[in-house]
């Protein structure tokens, strides 16, 4: 039988084998004595299988309170453990509670983070994964050999449809590829989603029949299921190509109901990441979160950015954009998403880390806020990732455009962002 | 306008104040410098208000990382926050976007847990909230005037639909109230949901015909949205009244559409919970979490148990079983379910620190590890109950119930569970 596999860092005052075979018994068997019909067979084909236990560094201090042992040093391990498909078959929702479910709980740990997860390659037949990716996304955008650029509405909330259709019509003139919803604006009173899509998109369609330039923007259709899919509806009617989404709000079977639609590239935005993620030892690692989506069909998922005005160090970034771009089961093509405090500046180390142009590249203020407007924020963009992919340093890159100059005088210098 | 109110625990290296300010800030402009079009007037009118900073203590470490600034000493507050309706409507995972989201990044915070919200008058016109919770519950369950007894089955994967269905008798037979699919065991090909309802539903219906006690079985269907209805529409068809459902891994929009249908009560599992939970600074209280899933409509939601087998400890049991007490937005009942690791040696201590019988109450081993069997379980738990609830102590119980003794014997004593 195929197996589902997941790797955890736990952390834990009992032996690391002891505590691995806690948490592969809590998510078999599941009470805390032997019951009845609990045979030897049964066990051995539902029991979680431990793979692979690695022993890493001892701490003096458990990460987390809830230890019913104190132990003088607490122990953390790279743990893989399996499970038979029989166990949940293609349930995602399912899969979900297995790898994750109750272990958070466990006494017998002081931490524990989902890593990564591997799934067999009979989920192909399942799961159709995003229809668009890197190249449907591309395609759509109508853009290839560089990143997208792309911008978030902003102020984030407050702007009346018609005001919101302006800015479109002063971003579409300074060029941008992407434009996206913020996840604080979705379908409130103020500006209903409809009037924004009525307003929105006929400036998108002028600007094509214009330019033969067709501006991707990602609607936000947050909301409940029937709204989101009337929504999505619309979208589709009005011709756009996308929406986004805020995939933990919404929650998987949402985000997947969404996807499995196919007509149009779907979005998706993580926040409330943070709560799954800033602690070392608890919560979720990006490469497993990123797979759950992969496996719901999102097209397009945020990463964070290098020097970002968030927590998140690079390194994790780095890590986040590499996972989105190795292929899984084959195939499943995901756009690294990156925002958070872009303005340019970090277009050199991004591509000296990561040597992809697969990316969607966002900058809010970086664009919005550019001395010589929009145009000089998304052409100040532009000049920058040429000069990255070129293998210049941004200072260099400034020393041949005006709008990059202006940008690193208002927004940092040095890749920097200021304060 | 009437606003939305979240109630914030933080710790920060820098003044309260201004770390509660770029909260506000995030969740409202959202960019990291000022854009045109973000006038005075629209500030004031859809800015995040903060209403009140309570200074707490301060600890020497930042329980999370990722603070730019390094502090000698990091402050915690309680700091509320309220956005006006106008910014997000009714709709919920914008909502949830907008009192979670980005804020678990922020560099000026070394902490952040969503403690408590509150939400206008206007949204009981919106949210049909639970249908059935605790007195609806009741009903279909026949069982007044003391707590509803449920079990789980076990093991909780690896049992055919014929077992299941067996057990079933078995547990009839025992006098339960409520018996549950486990939250690892929901559709897989060993078990198919269809064949496992086909099977355990004659035997509840048979026993209601004997009997005249029709036992509420909490069918888990969870998985995708189609999925999920037509095992919904399954479940009505084949006359049961409750389905199961893995809150965090089906997703808020998911368990709403399914509440929405409106016919069977909406037993909600939060398994995932301690990843959101277990750190003191990060992530959401439960009386946040469950506020959001009356809203959507869940009747029933996991609070563990006291004395359970989880890291979770008894104070924070008791504070969550009377959060799902307090009646929210006038009505939004909804049950509290006590589980993990419960075998009636902890009703007194329940009964003593909640004064409540309003509680469904599981014991999966502690009933079928008995050792006179699910009956003499069953049996032990009433026993318990009815000695809690008249004030006597489970010693003096035990005095007067066999069965109640041999449970000690086997699970514990003084309400303790043997490790």
């Amino acid at each position: 039988m195929e197996r589902i596999t997941a790797t955890y860092l736990i952390e834990t005052p009992i032996s690391v084998e002891r505590a691995a075979a806690t948490l592969a018994g809590e998510q078999s068997s599941g009470t805390f004595v032997s019951v009845p019909g609990e045979s030897e067979k049964l066990k051995q084909r539902f029991a979680a299988r431990i793979e692979q236990i690695t022993p890493l560094e001892t701490v003096r201090q458990p990460s987390l309170p809830g230890c019913r042992v104190r132990g003088n040093a607490y122990q953390r391990a790279e743990v893989i453990v399996s499970w038979s498909i029989e166990n949940v078959g293609t349930n995602l929702p399912t899969i979900v509670s297995t790898v994750q479910g109750n272990l958070y709980e466990l006494t017998q740990l002081s931490g524990l983070k989902l890593l990564d997860l591997s799934f067999p390659d009979s989920f192909i037949e399942h799961f159709a994964g995003p229809r668009w990716g890197i190249p449907g996304t591309r395609k759509l955008a109508g853009v290839e050999n560089r990143p997208l650029i792309g911008t978030i509405i902003k102020p984030s909330v407050g702007l009346t449809p018609r005001q919101t259709a302006e800015l479109v019509g002063v971003l579409a003139d300074a060029g941008i590829d992407f434009i996206k919803d913020d996840e604080l604006m979705a379908d409130p009173p103020h500006a209903p989603f409809e009037a924004r899509l009525q307003a929105i998109q006929p400036v998108i369609h002028d600007y094509a029949e214009r330019t033969g330039k067709r501006i991707l923007y990602a609607y936000n259709v947050s909301g409940e299921i029937d709204t989101m899919l009337r929504h999505y509806e619309q979208v589709v009617v009005a011709g756009g190509s996308c929406v986004m989404v805020s995939l933990n709000s919404v929650g998987l079977t949402g985000v997947k109901k969404l996807c499995d639609q196919g007509a149009l590239a779907v979005h998706g935005h993580r926040n409330g990441w943070g709560m799954l993620n800033r602690h070392p030892v608890l919560g979720i690692e990006f490469p497993a979160y990123q797979k759950i989506w992969r496996l719901a069909g999102v097209d397009q998922i945020h990463v964070n950015g290098i020097q970002n005005k968030f927590w998140e160090p690079d390194d994790s970034v780095v890590r986040s954009i590499q996972a989105c771009l190795k292929p899984m089961l084959g195939g499943y093509s995901i756009l690294p998403v990156l925002s958070s405090g872009q303005w340019g500046g970090q277009a050199y180390e991004t591509y000296r880390q990561t040597q992809t142009i697969d990316l969607l590249y966002l900058a809010g203020g970086g664009i919005m806020a550019h001395p010589d407007g929009p145009e000089g924020g998304v052409r100040a963009l532009h000049r920058a990732w040429e000069a990255a992919v070129a293998g210049k340093t941004i200072e260099e890159a400034a020393r041949e455009s005006p709008e990059l100059r202006r940008s690193i005088e208002k927004f940092g210098s040095s890749g920097k962002v200021k304060a």
